[in-house]
């Protein structure tokens, strides 16, 4: 409850700055006596908000701290169940280890996870993924999808393209998806999504979507031999992306792909996927288990694999690393 | 290393039985001190071993009573990796609770975990699995296969056809298997097997295959509604088997079939499968999530999933009950 209140507050000095909000209003809008508001703007404050009190003219907010609290994206997001639930810390090893644990205690579809800072951020096969604090989008997604596990490698290509529309649609920047699991800007890394589940073969018990974004990490900060093949959407951009904003964006259009995915099965996604790729149609290298594939990437199969034509005829791959010749 | 000790004891009382084993050449043997072997001889004694001591003769094993401990386990055990590591409980929840905890905390392909009673034993899509205490073997063993998560059902029928033939060595009945992951024996359920796995789309973490085998249970000791389509080895044998020995020879044939499909992939498993099974070239009704299929149980494709001819043509499913028309 008072978590309701302050988020209520925050709302109410959003929408009203830059200008001042009386404390009567608050009070009256909140249901709460001024003293209860004056305990709210404090813990804000300790929040890292910048509040000013003038008397007779009430509270105004001068500054929001970059933070992905839960009452920051909540105060954007429109959304039926992602995210609707979360869980929030300032630091953790990862938040798919955290997402994991909440998963198998029965969080509910949609529940997220998000951090400020990861000290064992993960990526595919177990590869670390650089994240620093408040300078990326650190989450993961819990998902109870009614699929087989042999279906489960839509749930990748469903999230690159949610996340690409959700980045698009704060940055306006034009996002390539690199299959299977990478989101690029100008040929460079922004984006890291993880899909790991646990199931049985009829049956997924959950689905965590792991995201890593590249927000607002200064060029400077990145570790040298990132430096080449990663960027953050603040370099691009030439300025901040407000995170907690992104965060409900992104959330948004993924719940929409997946309602669209639950409801009409994978062959729009696959088709939106390929206009969206920046491979199908080029000439690629496939690097496998099993040895490097060149030749020109034709299009997905209905399992969501890579099919490559070569030398030696149509090729289709599970997983690689993939890049343009 | 004290279990060690009592490991080699056992083994030699049970070389011995039903001759006397002097306490001189037990120490000699397992170069400890005639107390330190009476401290053993003591211990196995409280674990329901009955062991005669007499004057001048030495030891003798009288009775070894059926439990499915590591050390029973070990002693018919010829395997390189399957069993070598073992969690033993006399009462679990589950025994894949505890194998996916294990799993996640590291544990080496091929560790077991074998309890004597499950009180929330699970089947398949969370349906409740009757495992009453010392009556029949409730164990998980866990794997990590580099395989990819599309390929995962492969494992379920690689382990109905391991289980099938550890299962008839000891036995010598004809077990028949029902698609996807029930064996039968004369028509009724003596086993289940769930495979439950966590992995992303490139890489498998690990697979928890669970079995759950009606050995000694006494048909008057069957939940009524279970009487009609189950049966244990011991009712349809007219006498006990010893599990310790039944799991020792599963785990042998697991492993064998197993390391066939990771050198030689699913072609000869898939086929072997086919001859194996009581449905193949059958009338069948298959109950899936999408409604009920009846036709021909034609043959597994690639993936594992079930061909039936139906008079709208082939069909394939990938999860359903399955029962003979």
């Amino acid at each position: 409850m008072g978590q309701n209140i302050r988020d209520r507050l925050l709302s109410l000095l959003i929408q009203y700055q830059p200008q001042f909000v009386s404390g009567e209003e608050i009070s009256r809008e909140l249901g709460c006596s001024r003293a209860a508001v004056w305990k709210h703007i404090e813990e804000l404050r300790q929040e890292g908000y910048e509040i000013e009190a003038r008397p007779r003219s009430g509270y105004r907010l001068l500054y929001r701290p970059d933070r992905v609290a839960p009452e920051e994206i909540a105060y954007h997001l429109h959304t039926k169940k992602f995210g609707r639930e979360i869980r929030y810390q300032e630091v953790v090893a990862s938040t798919q280890i955290l997402a994991h644990q909440w998963a198998r205690e029965g969080a509910v579809e949609g529940s997220l996870v998000v951090a400020e800072e990861q000290t064992e951020g993960r990526g595919r096969l177990g590869r670390s993924w650089y994240s620093p604090p408040r300078s990326g989008v650190w989450m993961s997604l819990i998902l109870r999808p009614p699929i087989l596990l042999t279906e489960a490698s839509h749930l990748t290509l469903l999230a690159s393209l949610g996340v690409k529309q959700g980045i698009e649609r704060v940055t306006g920047l034009p996002i390539q998806i690199k299959w299977p699991n990478d989101l690029l800007v100008h040929g460079k890394k922004i984006c890291g999504i993880l899909t790991e589940l646990r199931g049985e073969q009829d049956q997924i018990h959950y689905v965590i979507l792991g995201m890593g974004i590249n927000v607002n990490t200064p060029e400077k900060n990145w570790p040298e031999e990132l430096r080449a093949i990663a960027t953050s959407l603040a370099i691009e951009l030439g300025g901040p992306v407000h995170r907690a904003s992104l965060i409900a964006a992104i959330l948004e259009e993924l719940e929409e792909v997946y309602d669209h995915y639950l409801q009409s099965g994978f062959s729009k996604i696959k088709a939106k996927w390929e206009q969206s790729s920046g491979i199908i149609g080029k000439q690629i290298v496939a690097r496998t288990p099993q040895g490097v594939i060149t030749g020109i990437a034709e299009h997905l199969n209905d399992q969501g694999a890579l099919i490559i034509r070569t030398d030696r005829g149509l090729v289709s791959v599970h997983s690689a690393d993939v890049s343009l010749k």
